[in-house]
């Protein structure tokens, strides 16, 4: 996006609408010695280093503070105070005065900063741009408000001779864990919105008189609410910022983790950061925390609980996160951690794919996983693992067989083929798994017969079923006192972006399975609450049938293939052995979905034998030749830059059971999942009680006990 | 649908699969002698005249009886119980025997045919099949159980020698209004979908800090489920049997209404028909009845209110039903109306476009719509309406100036400019009602310098939100004891259809101010239940923004005019008085929606002055190339022969309120919207007590007083 183009459209907007123009102009006249609101239009202002993209509605403010504006935050939550500028100034600007609920709190706010940077030993890892940049940045680490109630934190800076005044307004929730909820299973499924759970239920149980003939377990779960997902740079939001919004509570930027964007060079672990609901819990309760994902562990939803950073992409970073592990000349002195350990906790249940982000060449051999690569910086976090208590296994049966009473750390297979679109850091689609198994075919063919052959290695790795199941167990024993864990399907999200709808529908019933197994634990342990949601939506709809014998024999031209509306009919996909999957993906009469927000592709509505990219790497409006050449031609919907398939900003379902399950009904936003599961834990079970969690009082903080450069941790396993 | 090649595919299907050939030939053998499954395939059998499609998941039973298999209804509701055989025999059929629950009826029921016969005068009017035809057809009208419990209704028919037995069983719920709840708004946005609601909050409200900046009025009642909504023979419904699943309970096929297929020449009227709740309300309770809607007064969703009959296109005969007004030699015999009449009842508030269905040439003049059209059979409804005491309006003031106590039956104009997608029939779109009165532009223009121009009388119609809240005021004047009101925003579908994603989203927000007005009604009238959903969805998504000045000016390449995922940062529409609606379409950065299950269409992302046809009427793979021939090319999802958008079988969302409003939540079918309104009606307010409505048991219909051809009839209005 072009800055300067958006600063002329703003002004042509102007220039064309006169009355609005003119109203403007009054309001800038009244309010001009008032603070500048943090979302108010400053036409041509240039953007700060790590923020190249839109804030708000319009243009950032040149001043602001983080956590953003309008974050509730639950009492004793860490988050890191910065006040910083975003336009830079001809002399360094000062910040002259800093207020929480009117008291002035600037020498506090300095002084800790000072204390920081003393123990840091340096400028970056506190985020302090350099003195001749222009710029104006310093950051708290580690408060918190601890009593209930709105605080107005509002700073003045002077930027070249001229005082700027922001305010910021956050809502402390009163929480205090009560009986009755101590077990939080969150999952997701990636990507999962409406229509995929529609067109899986059809897939798995049919429609009978009219009537579905069976529910998913997401569907059967009592409770259900829409969330809407927009990230704070845009309405379509990635798997990072939304996986935040939900374990943090504060809306952050497409790609960020816990952490804020600032205006110094793009080190990402020296951004603001917000505490996470696991941690919290973990620091201050001791719960467990686990992951269960399919998507390579480092990945974006399973970072969001319990990373803290600037860029999803520092893989490598979020891995040394994870065992609280910092021994790294890499990315910044190991010093730059002292504050991120404040916040991070040790990961107790660890079970997904992407061994790259965790071994080195002195580690276990990386063809062990068929990934092909390793870290960068040598590290070997498998033998830090080990050292520090984790069982580590590698496939479905040393999962199965580890210890229930000691962490566990799971690295698997990925889709190690040549030009699986999943690549080897993540674990193949279901369907594979399935085929792998003999479970399932495609077109009659099993692993040997397809092109490539599915590996007979694929047999070894598990579901996400048998990861849940695992996890469960593992927490429950080592914390029968409280656990979160998350689990995610991801491939729901990797495989529609290549566009192969047939496995994503796949990758909804394994998350379906997983819904099963938490369920059937929760019946037996009634303090669990369940989640199962999605971070964003794809472009899908369950648009029709296809005759598929049609297709292969060559009786029908593709253009007429797709069967709409009340010549639909019905699937018939069938699922003999009663697994929760189909016994083949491309049943005579198949469910087609429709998707829009996509780059060109071909195809002929059968499920290709391996994924390969839709359209051409630099150019999304070309079909991907070498991707089934004779199929129907859908042109691309999107820019040309836009190569696969892509999110949207559709609201996304949330099922929810168990205490605290009824506060998740109707249309919230994705922090207020955060906001509804501390209010669980915290004993409120009626929407009507949430009001009384934030009172209405600004509270003093001068008279708080707060926490920042605390040094309270829990114990590394060992 | 080929129905050859469906049995074809079919034993494809079993000669691929022979472990599953297997089996079924197994269940073949052991249960040859017992009743044949209703939706047991029959590889080769003929289809009856009035039903071309699969019903079911494959092939239907030789033999079936209606309401469908697995229909709730409620004690008292009536509705047609018929047995019939779907492929001709060499000799007539006989009915052997009819049990319910183990109860031998088929006297009685043979009795009672005889009786409706003999009034009817002939044998088309209930529905039997020519003797010499080789088909079987008998139907009790008006039959009900009285008793709640489970039905178990079998019949065996002698089909060429061979006895057949099939076997239907209904769930009987207890209905006993209780105090608490006697007003029910049911509210729909016609094709609304999860997205079309995202959007249209998007649209009217914005993102302040990567939050909603307001949410709709649909979005802040507390209550959410998710609905299914297949029809009887496809995955994908029309408005007709969707409409009819959440007013009757029972499942249909798609075009029918209140009514089931049979197996006589398409007679529409003939049909086995089951009673609305409405129709119940009215018959027993003395309840009002009252539709508003923007589509013509017949259209599918007002006509699921208040007719029953086979075919939604038979508008003039529906006509005639709001009024119980059956003077009619065109479409059957006046005594064909005997039993008919048994079931509808007459329209208190009828409020909406489509004056062709209710003018002759004797009656008003039809230029005064500009609707060019009258009825086939030259009746004039309006002189019937007045006759039977309605105060008949034409406009917003006529409307607002009527009396409150009176019924009310209002014709408006429909968007009557020739190349207008919707057609004189139906009011014009909200977008340019407002452009109309002045509170919309589009890039700025208003009226009178849009080409085609908006005609100044489009200013005359009333909108959706003024239509609900008289419609409320007549209501609840005329029937303070008790009413139900059904409110259809119709253009989020008819607008869809032709791809105007501009225009659909303002019908949203039309919607949305009529879910106002009813929540203002509600919070002083505590016994008021609304609930808002959709008939089915679309296949939009929000998928993105544009840069509508790059656009205009050609500084732009189509191709890479859209700006997703990150790049799609914010909208800026803007709502300068208010009202509810942004004041421009086509603000500097708008939405767009993405769009599958689509023809192929060319688009420039503006609004355009007037919505043409996207692709050829012939040829749905190939654009219009009057609509944006500079647009980009977007290609056809669909087969050749759809051309236009089309519905897809995503699940919609449902929004409640008020009494029983916390029924209707998690994953429901349509059906259970009738069931759980009747259940709120009877006082139940949470979802544990549902199950108690249907006791076990299953009781005797001989010890019933039940109600064939009963005469008891509410008086006309006069």
């Amino acid at each position: 996006m072009n800055v300067r183009s958006n600063g002329e459209r703003t002004w042509h907007w102007l220039k064309t609408t006169r009355f609005l123009c003119l109203l403007i102009c009054c309001i800038f006249y009244i309010y001009c010695v008032v603070p500048i609101s943090a979302v108010w239009a400053q036409p041509g202002q240039t953007r700060s280093p790590d923020d190249p993209l839109t804030l708000g509605a319009v243009n950032p403010a040149p001043v602001r503070i983080w956590p953003v504006n309008n974050t509730t935050l639950i009492t004793g939550q860490r988050f890191d105070l910065r006040v910083e500028t975003t336009i830079p100034a001809e002399q360094p600007p000062m910040l002259q005065s800093l207020t929480i609920n009117g008291e002035d709190v600037t020498r506090t706010f300095q002084q800790g900063i000072e204390a920081e940077m003393a123990m840091a030993g340096g400028e970056l890892e506190v985020g302090m741009p350099p003195a001749d940049s222009g710029f104006l940045g310093q950051t708290l680490r580690n408060y918190s408000f601890d009593q209930p109630g709105n605080y107005e934190v509002s700073a003045i800076v002077t930027l070249d001779g001229e005082p700027i005044t922001v305010t910021n307004t956050y809502r402390v929730q009163n929480f205090q864990p009560a009986d009755g909820l101590n077990k939080i299973i969150l999952m997701m499924g990636d990507g999962m919105g409406t229509p995929l759970r529609t067109g899986a239920r059809i897939m798995e149980y049919g429609i009978q008189d009219g009537q579905p003939a069976g529910h998913l377990q997401i569907e059967q779960m009592p409770e259900l609410a829409l969330v809407s997902t927009h990230s704070l740079n845009s309405l379509i939001p990635d798997s990072a910022n939304t996986a935040a919004a939900w374990v943090s509570g504060a809306k952050t930027i497409n790609n960020a983790l816990n952490a804020f964007p600032d205006n110094t060079p793009d080190n990402p672990l020296d951004n603001p950061r917000v505490e996470t609901l696991p941690q919290y819990m973990k620091r201050n309760y001791n719960w467990g925390i686990g992951m269960v994902t399919t998507a390579f562990l480092t990945d974006a939803t399973p970072s969001s609980f319990a990373s803290n950073i600037r860029h999803r992409n520092q893989y490598e970073s979020i891995a040394q996160q994870y065992f609280d592990f910092y021994d790294d000349a890499f990315y910044q002195p190991a010093t730059g951690y002292q504050s991120l350990a404040e916040l991070t906790q040790p990961v107790d249940v660890l079970l997904g794919p992407g061994a790259r982000h965790f071994i080195g060449d002195e580690g276990l051999s990386e063809q062990q996983f068929k990934d092909g690569s390793v870290r960068r910086d040598n590290q070997d976090l498998i033998t830090v693992a080990k050292e520090q208590g984790y069982t580590f296994v590698t496939d479905l049966q040393t999962m199965n067989a580890a210890p229930n009473d000691r962490p566990i750390f799971g690295l698997f297979l990925g889709d190690f083929r040549p030009d699986a679109a999943l690549g080897p850091q993540n674990i193949p689609s279901a369907l594979d798994l399935l085929v792998s198994r003999g479970q399932a075919t495609i077109r009659g063919r099993g692993a040997a017969d397809l092109n490539p052959p599915i590996p007979p290695e694929f047999a070894t790795i598990p579901m996400l079923e048998e990861m849940t199941a695992k996890g469960i167990t593992v927490l429950n024993t080592l914390y029968p006192n409280g656990w979160m864990l998350q689990v995610e399907s991801s491939q729901s999200d990797k495989l529609a972006h290549p566009l192969d709808p047939d496995r994503t529908l796949y990758e909804v019933l394994t998350l379906d399975q997983s819904v099963g197994v938490a369920r059937a634990f929760a019946a037996q342990e009634g303090t669990t609450l369940i989640l199962v949601t999605a971070d964003h939506a794809q472009g899908q709809t369950v648009g029709g049938t296809v005759d598929t014998l049609a297709i292969q024999e060559g009786r029908i031209d593709l253009q007429e293939a797709m069967r709409s509306f009340t010549d639909a009919g019905f699937s018939d996909y069938r699922d003999l052995d009663a697994n929760g999957y189909p016994d083949e993906s491309d049943p005579p009469n198949k469910l087609v979905l429709g998707i829009s927000a996509r780059p060109a592709f071909r195809t002929d509505f059968l499920t290709d034998d391996i994924n390969l990219d839709p359209a051409l790497e630099e150019d999304g409006s070309t079909p991907n030749p070498a991707r089934n050449p004779d199929g129907l031609l859908l042109t691309a919907d999107l820019e040309r830059s836009t190569t696969v398939a892509n999110h949207t900003a559709d609201d996304v379902p949330l099922a929810a059971e168990g205490p605290g399950s009824s506060l998740f009904n109707g249309v919230i936003d994705n922090i207020e999942i955060f906001q509804r599961m501390a209010a669980a834990i915290s004993g409120v079970r009626e929407r009507g009680q949430l009001a009384a969690l934030i009172p209405s009082d600004r509270p003093s903080v001068l008279a708080q006990q707060t926490h920042p450069a605390s040094t309270h941790r829990t114990a590394y396993h060992s």
